[in-house]
């Protein structure tokens, strides 16, 4: 068994992805690993923490862990419309399990190489088991989305459906069985960051995050960020047939609205380019689905029917422990 | 108490820092920061974690933490000659102990200042004791100091004295009192990070590497990477007064081969640039002595009053509790 920490990252983590902006010019190995910034572009960072007890169940499998850090990471340089290119990896360990790490590192190199993202550096101590997440990514010049350019009367969408994610979690606490677990715990340990989505909205829209709080904390942040208001209609929230069939309407609406993890893109977009969105969008493999507009008026309404009511903004709590 | 981790994040750690290179074009508060690289320049990455009962004793306050996690961080900028810019902090918890995160942000604002380094993102969660810090630097093209390039006959020198934060752990495990403790344990604890060696020495040395693990251990991984061996004289090892005082010469020169978390720097010269490097460093206040030469012999030989012993490469391994 492999104690010392140099032999465990040579040999779990070296070499792993790969980085096409060609930006990476000395990884693993060094006291700093080098990059060479590609002429007009900017730099976007974006750090992420998984604790064993409080993000993921004790006991979870190395390549489910991997999945669940890899993509909220990236789901945050998605939410900038930004292109992949490096990330770094700060892995505590109780011990070293190496069939655990065997597992870890193995569904992080897929990934890595499925999203194009290159593995630089490191650094692994003992402790409980946490790991972080750097990710590294490149936008044009001015181009990166952030949460604080949305306007009165812009469109607001998200991407894929809400709530399945939180309704994984459920599955894993009540250890429920039947043929709604698969999908759902796969949308919990699985997430897919909408990188393609991100880079191809960029041009149109004017804020964007991701759903990792909540859409209603997270849309909340957004909110705040551009100083104005949304109206939401829950009947256009985007939901699975899966989770409907499993929880029905008033409790998948209210996961949709507060689970959190789902790491969808929450963005929007001008009324007037709404259009040229669907057009850009029209051979794209994820559903887009416009749930509101942006306000004048603070905080959130939720209206439906003719019927209006504001809401108090909710969340996953990071300091819930799923113990 | 704040238990909200947005709330948290905001009120400790927002604005904190600066960076002189002016290249953080958005910093903390969106998915992820936005950078502007500056023209002909190169970015370096390092990451570091500290955990509780590994790397410092539980019950250690916030400004000790602070101070031992900056300095280590950004001591491996040091070693690759870079000018730190920005970095990121993934903080995890037990509690939100209001008195620990004031220390802990104050202190770490205070040096972030003081090294004109900028925090631009973060994630905090919950579980035990864990902190990672990535630090982000600037070098010219090309010119970032890596561990490859020793070559036969090099100098070999190290900054500052070496053994003395050994001693300061000592003097924790063994709740030592006396004259030499203060010293020590600011060693321990108060990393300097010799950025401004580093740049100095940038123009003249072939390779370079922060002691993190121990000299004999360090330097093996730059002779590795380079391909060379090396011959240290034991007698020429920078001691303190205060470690030497403290245990002698055995026990001194032990740990200034073996001792853990010195953070000074260790690096090559051509002997013919020695002269160069001794006009560069004529008004720099941090010492630089030179303990030995590159060889074409694999490993590390100690040569002193005509004897010589190989050495086992051992140091501090960070698997080993300080529980």
């Amino acid at each position: 068994m492999a104690t010392d920490e140099f032999e465990l990252i040579r040999h779990y983590f070296s070499e792993l992805g790969c980085d096409r902006s060609g930006s990476v010019r000395l990884g693993v190995g060094d006291d700093c690993a080098i990059i060479a910034p590609p002429h007009d572009r900017e730099l976007v960072v974006s750090i992420d923490t998984l604790v064993e007890g409080t993000h993921f169940l004790p006991g979870t499998s190395g390549d489910k862990v991997a999945s669940r850090l890899l993509g909220a990471a990236l789901s945050d340089l998605a939410a900038m419309g930004a292109v992949p290119a490096f990330f770094t990896l700060a892995l505590t360990l109780p011990e070293v399990d190496e069939a655990w790490l065997a597992a870890f590192s193995g569904k992080l190199a897929e990934l890595a190489k499925q999203h194009a993202v290159q593995l630089v550096g490191g650094d692994t101590t003992r402790g409980s088991l946490t790991l972080s997440v750097q990710v590294h990514g490149w936008t044009a010049v001015g181009k990166a989305i952030q949460r604080s350019g949305a306007n009165v009367g812009d469109r607001i969408f998200v991407t894929g459906t809400l709530g399945d994610s939180k309704a994984g979690l459920e599955t894993l606490l009540q250890k429920t069985v039947g043929e709604h677990v698969p999908y759902l715990q796969q949308r919990f340990f699985s997430p897919e960051p909408r990188l393609t989505t991100g880079q191809i909205i960029a041009d149109y829209a004017t804020a964007a995050i991701d759903i990792s709080d909540g859409l209603l904390a997270d849309l909340n942040h957004l909110l705040q960020r551009s100083q104005v208001g949304a109206m939401i209609n829950p009947a256009e929230l985007p939901i699975s047939q899966t989770l409907y069939r499993w929880v029905g309407e008033k409790r998948s609406r209210e996961w949709a609205l507060t689970g959190g993890e789902d790491f969808e893109l929450c963005f929007t977009v001008p009324a007037l380019l709404e259009p040229k969105l669907a057009w850009a969008l029209r051979h794209h493999d994820v559903a887009v689905t416009c749930i509101g507009q942006i306000t004048d008026s603070p905080g959130i309404v939720l209206a439906e029917d003719g019927r209006i009511w504001p809401v108090e903004a909710g969340g996953f709590n990071h300091f819930t422990d799923v113990k």
